[in-house]
């Protein structure tokens, strides 16, 4: 193995200044999540301004100390009140069209941003950031590796646990402080083990229900780890199934193999979705899988593209996406399987690596 | 013990309704916390339009159940997507001056939501819900009483932890997932265990430092049950101090004695930040002494009222604020005492109650 990669966030700051167009002089990066990915400060409190030739990175005082660790490259400015900062630094820098993140900054902050520059021209802009951060550079596919690896043990305890008798919130419990001790930041959301009927709830987050014999039981965990998320999820049965249930376990398997062939460069993420939605309409359930096939991750836990019937992206090289078609039939049982796909030159490769076969233990 | 309370919701909206003034024919409360304090929703998606005789409640439907079931005394609509339902309602009730929580709602959202709605007046509006929520209801009480004393039980296990010897972050796994089976729904923050030198960081949170004999170790831990945060801050002895440490961890006891004697309502709050920092300065520790003394905890870890020099707060019976001098020596070491104290008609109750005698074990 050889040294933890560095991220490459010269280029990040080249790929944003593309994006900034003839429309503006600067963007203003209040999202944390993206002013990590510009400049691998993981404090609570950052703006970042990007200019066309220089970049300026603005904390408080109680980040100094790991602002000077952290973040390299960046011109960078301690403040008290962060919007006196970023107004002085407009005005300093002539900036005249200054985007800002609309979908993160507050109305509130909005105008008090608009009053302190009366003559600069606020021009919301969204998903800038975003986009870049839709492509996963090497140094990102480690670290959403070495999330996915990690949640797979946890999936490796959840096989032991999982099990009739056992209640749901206990063995989510057992799972999650075993994630966290083996170095898991925090769970990525609340974990699901949704057993026999709940398999069929929308979010089956864990409850105190006992899993019963004969049961398939939904389970969906994510981990965070070293700033990067990973999500997958298994279904499980405890003992011997009903032929129904074998059904709609082999129909989802199937239809999630469909989908993680269907992915490659250039796919329309819209077509990875119908290839898994046609193998269950095909085997009669069509109404019974609610919600697209999967979306990006990596530091946010959804995030773009985006793989539903509606969607209009189309998959490049380097995303890394989750494909998890489910079946939910209601008061009955559940089933979804999901794992998380990098795509490759060639098509894709799983980064989590949970056995799928079906035990009926 | 009789049974739980329910929570005065109409009174919520009674109050709420009186700040609407004259200005505001209805609010579009559009925070999640603030929406679960008017009607009791749990769930993850959810906005609340409340006009002068009427309230309504917007969620998806995958909360179609659940808003059935905590949700009384609104009119409900579910919604695909929810900027079409509320402009709908807003055009169908004829509300002319719409109100929004311009703190919460992003500037896309604002921007979307003005372009539907040509003809309504949208007010940028702040702080109303939260106004209500400074003072605490028996419900809210009640939940919050049961947090803290929850949290409590977490210090017992910290004193038996927080050892020579011991690793921060094992001490603090351990207390977690301790808190977490009695009933924790999450840590409401970071788990701070600074030990020796640490303990003097603006932000300790614990680390892979081991913890030495003869040090000042500060814990600052909150659990979040029910929906309730609690707050909490001890600082421990790990064998003989010297006088240097034995000396502040006095100050700083004292400091917080006279805050908590300071707390009645009527009181300023920056009368009450006052009376802690008197007691430093006096010792001639003043300028280690950075931060306020104190803040609200309810719904939000850190809500209104303000606790430091220069707010303009006044207490009222029913607040729940935090009282939590300290004094940090860079390089050296630190403490902070906090407690969690409700306003009474006579001054105040605390709510925790972890002893806070020095112990040189």
């Amino acid at each position: 193995m050889g040294a933890k990669r560095e991220a490459d966030y010269k280029g990040r700051l080249r790929g944003l200044r593309t994006l900034l167009g003839d429309k503006l002089d600067a963007l203003l990066v209040s999202d944390l999540k993206n002013a990590r990915y510009l400049s691998g400060f993981t404090g609570s409190n950052a703006f970042i301004i990007v200019t066309r030739d220089e970049a300026f990175f603005l904390t408080d005082p109680r980040y100094t100390a790991q602002a000077g660790e952290e973040v390299k490259g960046f011109r960078k400015r301690i403040f008290r009140k962060a919007l006196d900062e970023i107004s002085a630094l407009v005005l300093e820098k002539r900036i005249k069209a200054l985007g800002f993140e609309a979908a993160n900054l507050s109305y509130a902050t909005y105008r008090k941003l608009a009053k302190a520059l009366p003559k600069a021209r606020l021009r919301p802009a969204e998903g800038l950031v975003e986009r870049l951060r839709e492509k996963k550079d090497p140094f990102e596919v480690e670290r959403i590796r070495a999330s996915a690896s990690l949640l797979d043990t946890g999936f490796r305890k959840a096989a032991r646990l999982v099990r009739a008798g056992a209640i749901e919130t206990d063995a989510a419990f057992s799972i999650e402080a075993d994630l966290r001790r083996r170095g898991a930041e925090a769970m990525a959301f609340d974990t699901i083990i949704a057993s026999g009927a709940r398999g069929s709830l929308p979010h089956g987050r864990a409850s105190g229900k006992r899993i019963k014999k004969g049961e398939l039981v939904v389970v969906d965990m994510g981990v965070l780890r070293d700033g990067y998320n990973s999500d997958e999820t298994r279904t499980f049965a405890t003992g011997r199934l009903k032929p129904r249930q074998r059904e709609i376990y082999g129909i989802a398997k199937d239809a999630q193999a469909a989908a993680i062939n269907a992915i490659r460069p250039g796919a329309r993420a819209s077509d990875v979705d119908g290839a898994a939605r046609k193998v269950i309409e095909r085997a009669g359930y069509g109404k019974f899988f609610g919600h697209g096939t999967g979306h990006g991750v990596g530091l946010d836990i959804h995030e773009r593209p985006s793989l539903g019937p509606l969607s209009e992206d189309v998959l490049e090289e380097g995303m890394v996406v989750t494909i998890e078609p489910g079946i939910y039939l209601p008061g009955y049982a559940g089933v979804r399987i999901e794992d998380m796909a990098l795509v490759t030159k060639g098509g894709c490769e799983l980064l989590t690596k949970t056995p799928k076969e079906l035990v009926e233990l």
